[in-house]
């Protein structure tokens, strides 16, 4: 095997590392590390959670003085500055006495920004970046933008007919993907920090908006209404889960409400007001404030549109089932109003497709 | 290499030989033939055209004596009875002396179906069939059809954006899909040996409806009008082309209009009423008594609807382009009233989908 191909290989086994802990590391990012001495795996790290040691720290206190002369492989730049609750990591990696450092990709922080970089090449280490660059990025795509932006990285999830409908003039909606689609779209809760319905879906569905997968993890459910709408007995606001429902709405939302609502220990968040309606900007700064990097939006026809219009969907992932429901007063996948012109249109990009299941799954990111 | 990949290589020549001809030889098959000899490809041959020679009576020619002892590949069971111009092959076949002879498939034309595999095995010669079969079913699908039910394999065509739209709320349609989605698209007219339209796509958009690639073919043009309201201007009436467009029309539509276009030389056929609109079933009866094997439907909103309605469509190909369009009045692909339950939604089977420029390609088949 050629040193690329080695390096190819052992920074995989890192990024997968890294993605044990989807869902679980903000507002940090993933990172997974591993040493290797010799052709041989001597340790491996991950970072599990805010708070809890850097991935290449617990993977160099593992190895101990074995790293010495070894090579250190990190999905993300070591960090420089001290963290909350953690030191910085660049000092550790050069006491180590690694010989190499292999970086995917440098920290979009811009308290790190190639900084790390530089203190290891400092101290006379060796050090490679750039590889699975590309992956790296895709893995931490919502700390990147986190960081950057203080705005959450947000996905819009539809689950549609190949005629783009996402249910029939009644709103029937059950079920129009199958089940591993379904199972899909619950590892992408698990995988999100949020989730976030508009309160139409939760007046007809009455939506429990948890996890069901092995392991998972609820995320906090944000539930943009007005006017406050909401049924104090929805599932949402009563059912037990490992995270709390929030309710975006308006300052001039009923005060009577909002009180009943805190008296049931249910966190109400006042947003500024567009257009008659939850400014979803405003509310994406909000979350992002509160350390929320990412959300996913799956929600109906028109606060799809909504969320498009706002300028904050980052991706979609549309499920596409082998079915088509046609009809004109059918439920398309984004409502709203219609765009005079076809350039008007939201352009996408980097659009890429699997099968799960029965369904396609369509993966593209908002081109900007 | 093994017997088996030795046959579906020799086997995927002769379906390559065969799709050569595709769009050419309704309403016979396409088929392909290769004769090899000890390791060796001693000739081969393909059906060129209704009338003409068929594919394993030109290999053989080719081979002549050298035919002998050697192995017949053709991607369609021998026929055994006579055409209007040609002979019989199996029994030719018999005469060459060639030792084996592998089949893809077997003829659905019920005047052979099993008859020429064994009139092949009568005569001593080892028969192997179901080599590459489904790849060889895929392409006579059209041909299987129209033998068997005497109408026309129909595809519907559909070039929208991911949610589903295919045109502005005004019908602005120019363009969704990228340069390459539209070649696909010309190949696929190529291929058909008809393409049909409502009146609404000529009187709005007034399109050649030819086939823009080398070395094309135009299609047959048909053209849903109940009521004769295209202008006798219409590109489609008189632009050159290599083939005539003809218009569907109900008995009600004015006489005066129809004479008018026949003295134009374009042919009015008049089919059954439903619903107060042209009855597409049997339109395709008429279509496929003319041996027209397949039609390629690339209607707006409304005929595609109808299509599906009525039951004639076997296939969808639907191009995706990476975009938005959104808005409740934009046009979805599929319009018609909204069916009342999810269930009644038509069922496809058999997705499958490439990339196609920066666009999709998914095709599937209409589940019955």
């Amino acid at each position: 095997m050629t040193q690329q191909s080695l390096d190819d290989k052992y920074m995989l086994m890192a990024l997968r590392l890294a993605a044990k802990a989807q869902g679980r590391t903000s507002p940090n990012p993933m990172v997974g590390a591993v040493v290797v001495r010799e052709g041989v795996v001597i340790a491996r790290g991950y970072h599990r959670k805010a708070g809890e040691p850097h991935a290449e720290a617990i993977a160099l206190a593992k190895a101990g003085e074995a790293a010495r002369g070894a090579t250190l492989y990190v999905t993300l730049e070591p960090c420089t500055h001290t963290g909350k609750r953690t030191p910085p990591c660049a000092p550790q990696v050069v006491q180590s006495g690694v010989a190499r450092a292999v970086i995917a990709m440098t920290d979009p922080n811009p308290k790190v920004a190639g900084g790390g970089v530089k203190a290891l090449q400092g101290a006379g280490i060796e050090v490679s970046t750039g590889v699975l660059e590309a992956e790296a990025k895709k893995l931490n795509e919502a700390y990147a933008k986190h960081i950057l932006k203080g705005m959450p990285f947000v996905t819009l999830k539809i689950a549609q007919t190949l005629d783009g409908m996402i249910a029939t003039a009644s709103g029937e909606s059950k079920w129009i993907t199958g089940e591993e689609a379904r199972r899909e779209a619950h590892l992408l809760r698990d995988g999100n920090d949020a989730i976030l319905v508009g309160i139409n879906t939760v007046l007809k569905d009455d939506p429990a908006l948890t996890t069901r997968v092995p392991k998972g993890r609820d995320p906090l459910r944000v539930i943009v209404d007005s006017r406050l709408r909401i049924p104090l007995k929805a599932k949402v606001l009563t059912q037990s889960s490992s995270a709390p429902t929030i309710i975006a709405a308006l300052a001039r939302a009923p005060k009577a409400k909002q009180l009943a609502l805190q008296r049931a220990g249910i966190e109400v968040i006042i947003v500024k007001e567009k257009e008659g309606r939850v400014d979803l900007r405003d509310l994406m700064k909000r979350l992002g404030k509160r350390e929320v990097t990412s959300v996913l939006i799956e929600g109906g026809s028109e606060i799809n549109a909504s969320a498009l219009k706002a300028g904050i969907v980052d991706k979609v992932v549309i499920f596409v089932a082998p079915m088509l429901l046609s009809g004109r007063d059918s439920v398309s996948s984004i409502g709203g109003a219609s765009p005079a012109r076809l350039s008007n249109a939201v352009k996408l990009r980097d659009m890429t497709m699997r099968q799960v299941g029965t369904d396609l799954m369509i993966e593209a990111y908002v081109a900007r």
